[in-house]
């Protein structure tokens, strides 16, 4: 059975959970920054999937860059599989500004700013409704 | 006609040309660290192409990733999209270790220690032999 590593749990709110991927929402006001975790034991780099299963979680990563494109209208996506920290395979799709916090550094490794709990559920409920949106 | 980014090119050697993307080698010992750059004029997003093509770069990003586990044995590989600073589509794929220089953080951002020429050569002769065999 697949279990959400602790640390990507901890760090962040559930969102959903796609066809592949859980969808998290990382608790950082700074950035919207969401999180797809394939739900697939033991899995570590994208590319030693088969690719059937990459291109599946590519459809994912599509549809979140998509959601994101629309609710914030971002200057640049960050899109990427880094791993150093928790093993567990996680691709990060950040929503990134001119005008962010570190822009136009990298986000890791920057302190976060926790949503307030209210905040957070009303944008976990915005980003359901857009998924809902885009399926349809 | 396609053209490379001119930052990207000063900051790289060109290994070679594959069906989508041009191979790079960054020219920074610190990390085995290679970039995949599509030859799509005014590609900025990965997922606003269309999935054909992201799978055709999705393959070549798996075709690097093997050839980087091949010959370094990386603790784990880093595969991104950000482009806040250099906007033209380019995917890194890099080569990470618990003993690299600023192991567990990403890399960006960090001074490079360019490689001896003679040594680059050396190094982009080996890739391309890898992609050689590994096409076979």
């Amino acid at each position: 059975m697949f279990l959400l590593n602790k640390q990507l749990a901890d760090d962040s709110f559930f969102i959903t959970d796609l066809k592949i991927c859980h969808l998290l929402l990382m608790n950082n006001t700074n950035y919207p920054w969401l999180i797809l975790v394939p739900k697939i034991d033991n899995a570590v780099e994208l590319t030693d999937l088969d690719f059937a299963t990459q291109s599946e979680i590519l459809a994912e990563i599509n549809l979140v860059a998509k959601i994101l494109q629309k609710k914030f209208r971002p200057t640049k996506l960050n899109i990427a599989s880094l791993g150093n920290i928790v093993k567990q395979l996680h691709v990060h799709i950040i929503a990134r500004f001119e005008n962010d916090k570190v822009f136009p550094k990298p986000v890791w490794g920057d302190l976060s700013q926790p949503y307030e709990e209210q905040k957070a559920q009303d944008l976990i409920m915005e980003i359901k409704q857009l998924l809902e949106n885009n399926a349809k």
